[in-house]
């Protein structure tokens, strides 16, 4: 059973301002539910229209209605559970291996789906510039599919992150350098920029590699990748060369 | 000026089943709009709350109002205009060059996007099974950003067509072969799968070479990759030994 003011809580963590206050994020359905609880976050309660978190301390556990799940829920379909979870401080960046950092990306969907790119291909690092999108924004969280449990990520200033990194830094461009035939490393800084934008000209000057995916349609024409899809063939091609 | 049984016709619209009655879909925005004129869909009539399409002949467009064209419009923030096409008629698929299949994909955006690495990687047929989500569905129009002007999509029973094709099929799975190092023909029909289920086991019965993206995340965890994200890697993969 829930309360007026437990509702009102619960979904004022759909805004960044009390996720921030409160320090508490939160995620929905069984499956990414379960990967963050395998995890390191720290579980804060369950509201579950099922009881079947056997193993949760029951202090941790609400039981509540299909009524009350769909006045707390984002989801169009709600789906049995909805858990919080603490925000957990943010770890320091390695200065070794493979980092991608995102220069002003806004889009949830496609942020969720670049920290699942990065749990496949084993980055363990994502730096954020200060204006992308939140990532305990709940779409966010939603399209991690729980992979937001392995990777590290960090909003800063990505100028001064890129500009301090003993790292080289790799930029995407549309007027790169074949990303097929350069020379990628192991260790480097991998940005990608906003959906409508790119790179802005600020980070651009820190990018001194710059490479780009070959377009093998009609020159004139086709539309550039979406940031998420690129991500894709790019963390490819740095890892296919290991 | 809408009348209300133009408003009733335009949103059943949004329906497959008369979009298919009325041999018609529709776009929105000025750039998907644009895209589509200058491609050889036939256009059947511009409603727009400017008047900027200054070369299209007047009897094609209709002035609306922002409020007509929020009863019109999918969008949440409604894009200026929305254009009704005719829908073509499906072109026969090649018999050779790199054809994409697409096993039961049902998300709007997976297949909108798979369009645009279609267009993007010169791959210009795409043949779907029955059950995948419709083309001319106003999301996977608007996720198309406009390739869809250059992708012959085609629907029809998948099994037989691979079946009857000279061209050897080439499916993506978790357990294939490493698609980094193996040998990828440019004349190939590349099989991607449900978003939940992957390839159903009747088409996989004739995939005949088994590919898979390597994992270097944890083996144990990690979630598989998106079907959208997992195409744009197997896409370039294709081109690159191009």
């Amino acid at each position: 059973m829930l309360s007026k003011n437990q509702i009102k809580t619960l979904t004022g963590l759909q805004q960044k301002k009390y996720r921030k206050q409160h320090k508490l994020f939160f995620a929905e359905g069984i499956k990414v539910v379960q990967e963050l609880l395998n995890s390191n976050f720290e579980l804060h309660q369950i509201y579950t229209t099922q009881d079947i978190f056997i193993t949760i301390p029951r202090d941790k556990v609400t039981i509540i209605t299909p009524d009350e799940l769909k006045k707390i829920s984002v989801l169009t379909t709600p789906q049995a559970c909805l858990a919080l979870f603490t925000m957990p401080d943010e770890k320091p960046v390695a200065n070794d291996g493979l980092i991608v950092a995102l220069d002003d990306v806004r889009d949830p969907g496609n942020l969720g789906t670049i920290i699942r790119l990065c749990d496949w291909f084993g980055i363990k690092h994502l730096v954020c510039s200060a204006e992308c999108v939140d990532v305990y924004n709940p779409k966010v969280v939603q399209a991690t599919m729980g992979s937001l449990a392995r990777v590290n990520v960090v909003y800063t200033d990505l100028y001064d992150y890129i500009n301090n990194s003993p790292l080289p830094a790799f930029g995407t461009f549309m007027d790169g350098r074949n990303v097929y035939t350069e020379t990628l490393s192991q260790n480097a800084i991998i940005i990608m920029g906003n959906e409508a934008n790119g790179i802005s000209a600020e980070i651009e000057s820190l990018a001194k590699h710059r490479i780009a995916i070959p377009r093998f349609g009609d020159l004139q024409q086709t539309e550039s990748l979406n940031v998420a899809t690129a991500a894709a063939i790019i963390l490819s091609e740095f890892r296919r060369s290991l």
